[in-house]
């Protein structure tokens, strides 16, 4: 591995820089990905390998990010267990039969992932080559609970109805599909790291909308059991519950090498709780990118300040880039946190 | 006053029982609401005190609840500056022309509540007749950093892109803006008092969107700058920042007597932060009221039971509640609340 500083970072040994990645960094704020994205739809882009192949690696060679992740959805495991989604334009996924009831449930099929998401791992296979060896390679799930919530409500939603109505009414059935789910994603996750990935992210975009005890019954509990299942090597895992202020202790203690945190966090005030047993990924505000240059570069420095010293620290953003960002401020960006963490790590190593 | 037991509370004086009120609870759940609705729209009845007054009430005598809180909306602020809005059904409110520059800040009217929001002060003195005393009567108005966000934003957001652009770029002139609405608020909340209100709670439903810095510096400030300016003998005032789960002290320090709490927060872990100086409200997942009365319940009980013991509680949700809530079980939570809190103060009465 040429740069394999995230890698690094992930294991909580020293760099000299922090390593920066931006999550859905393989998105529409880039001209080189709207061309791609004009001739197939969202859904053929995750089905053929060559278009995903070309599209993770795009922003490795145009923003100089320190990792790429395999373009994909998280719904490609519900659709695989016979679940078919639609991508709306500025709408999000669509399911037209959302899971309702114990019929839907029994409905869903046991996955191979070798077989039923084949386009995955030869996209990941491919991608490894068109990287050789430059910048490590993520590979993603949704968590068991974070697809439940989808599968359930069928759309974006703002109070999450349906969801809530499914677990605090049928708390037995939502056990039954998230095991299932958690079998399928640690498969999953296992056939990514056999194709070829250097680490994996399970992202728990809905974990937040929860109670603290509800958290930790249907989605942390998963999210442990995905982990623990996982086959790997030393392939570090990345948890990233967004919203998930509480509860940060018994998330280091999921199995996780890494846990990402949302700009609400404060890493440093993150690190006093958990201490130095996992490596903190983050967590600059999305919409920070619509500011000017400098503005960006101060937040980039209170972060790297806030993180403090130590090693385990992995640059990114609280959430997903947003589609309407500058792409020259995505680059400075990720300019900004090589050059400003130099400075902090070169005090460090002065230091220490 | 007959029932004075949420009065009580916000001043952490010792109740027998937890006093309960539901944000929202005049709303469209309940059928003798929507009988109203019916005949007049959303901004109709906010305008008319006759219409706003006969809401108030009725979950005063459908549901049982210990406060009444003013039917009318957080944006009548705005709209008295200038900013015309309409409520669309399922969307929430629209300016069609939204706050985006330095024009339209300048072209902001300064208000003099006695006759801008006439109609408001006349429902409530409307109210307090209508109430003969029974139990409180709470005024309210968005935090300033919350009317910012639905003036800039104009409608409903996912990712507020607008509010940000408007503060990481012009963050002079959102200053300029906030200080104009914290003064507007604070005169408002004072006419409210004089025409009078038993308590006032601000709304900040945005102050969670943002980052901790970000917080203290646009939305804590001016809360803290309309409670230093509300003209009040003894009144009471609530805070309920929506998602900030970060600067709990600061936010107790606000000037503010009671701090509202979203579902995702544990009332004793807060108590362990912030201490006694001021009481909480909450905070039941919403969606609750979508579980059988058993679990609703077990879940007022884990309530009661996580802020213990000692005074200072007023049960409520973490949000407003749902349209579609069967009002049975509104009916239920407050009986639950009334009658478990009975066991769990009547022990606190023993021990002590």
């Amino acid at each position: 591995m040429v740069n394999d500083l995230f890698l690094r970072a992930c294991k909580r040994l020293p760099v000299d820089r922090t390593p920066v990645w931006i999550m859905r960094q393989a998105g529409r704020y880039l001209p080189e990905y709207r061309a791609v994205r004009e001739k197939a739809d969202f859904i053929t882009m995750c089905h053929t390998p060559e278009l995903a192949a070309m599209v993770t690696t795009q922003p490795v060679e145009i923003i100089d990010v320190d990792a790429a992740i395999i373009f994909s959805d998280i719904l490609v495991i519900p659709e695989a267990m016979g679940m078919k989604f639609e991508m709306l334009e500025n709408r999000g996924p669509v399911f037209h039969r959302p899971l309702r009831n114990g019929n839907d449930a029994d409905a869903l099929r046991i996955i191979d992932p070798e077989k039923d998401l084949k386009f995955v791992l030869d996209a990941v296979s491919l991608t490894k080559k068109t990287l050789r060896g430059r910048v490590p390679l993520i590979g993603f799930s949704g968590s068991p609970w974070t697809l439940l919530t989808y599968m359930v409500e069928g759309k974006g939603s703002k109070n999450f109805s349906h969801i809530k109505k499914f677990i605090y009414n049928n708390p037995s059935l939502a056990h039954k599909v998230l095991g299932k789910l958690a079998d399928a994603t640690a498969d999953y996750l296992s056939a990514k790291i056999e194709a070829g990935v250097d680490a994996v992210q399970i992202f728990d975009t809905w974990g937040g909308i929860l109670t603290q005890n509800d958290f930790e019954e249907f989605s942390l509990y998963y999210i442990t059991k995905v982990i623990s299942q996982i086959k790997r090597t030393d392939e570090p895992v990345i948890v990233f519950s967004k919203g998930v202020h509480y509860k940060l202790e018994a998330l280091a203690n999921s199995g996780a090498d890494v846990i990402g945190l949302d700009w609400t966090m404060e890493l440093g005030e993150v690190k006093k709780i958990i201490g130095n047993q996992v490596a903190l990924q983050g967590n600059m505000d999305p919409t920070m990118l619509y500011a000017g240059k400098n503005k960006i570069r101060e937040e980039v420095k209170r972060i790297l300040v806030s993180f403090g010293e130590g090693n385990g620290h992995i640059f990114n953003l609280g959430h997903g880039i947003l589609p309407d960002v500058d792409p020259e401020n995505a680059k400075a960006l990720v300019q900004f946190v090589k050059e400003e963490s130099k400075i902090v790590h070169g005090k460090v190593d002065k230091k220490y």
